[in-house]
């Protein structure tokens, strides 16, 4: 029932790839997390993921199109549809998605972070 | 998986306490509003519910405290607690709730809107 600031938050942290939690409701989590460089290829087999650029804007890339997304932009990655993140320029974003989602879903490696930090 | 332009969206309404449907995940809606004056007082006994402010700021009432909300802050309201947003100024918002939620949760009367519009 307090409140959040995003600038606040952000400004806690630097890495990238490395989703922080900021809030929980309804068995989702919101996360904020900074972005740069290429991310693997990866899906969600049971969660929709949401991006919200709140900074910045970024590549989606699918198989078959690329997205850019910009600053107040948002954009919904459907469950089971691989895509990989890519930011030419540091970007930030919040994410809205099941506390049970996986940073790189199905493509366990380097990049995976099975525990996130709370901020 | 097409992107939505927050500002794009919230240039197609002007009406208070109307939440808009501008996404679906996960079981969850995102929605945008726009909040002028004094809603009711209410609870949702299954819902939480994120109030992300976009612009201006507001006041969310609780029984026993208030708390301002600006700009790039947002705020959780759990299932099961009365509240009452309250702006003295246009705040523009956007919402992460369930689908199931409706706006005045228990307390249904002439501002209950049980068809939500999709922008």
């Amino acid at each position: 029932m307090e409140k959040v600031n995003v600038e606040q938050k952000l400004s806690l942290f630097a890495d990238h790839w490395s989703p922080k939690i900021v809030g929980e409701l309804n068995g989702q989590h919101v996360k904020l997390a900074k972005l740069k460089g290429e991310f693997v290829w990866h899906k969600h087999d049971n969660e929709d993921e949401l991006f919200f650029v709140l900074k910045g804007d970024f590549k989606m890339e699918y198989r078959d199109k690329t997205v850019v997304v910009k600053e107040n932009e948002f954009l919904i990655v459907p469950r089971g549809v691989e895509h990989r993140p890519v930011a030419d320029n540091e970007v930030s974003v919040m994410l809205f998605e099941p506390t049970t989602t996986l940073n790189t879903g199905n493509t366990k490696g380097e990049l995976t972070k099975h525990v996130l930090e709370k901020l």
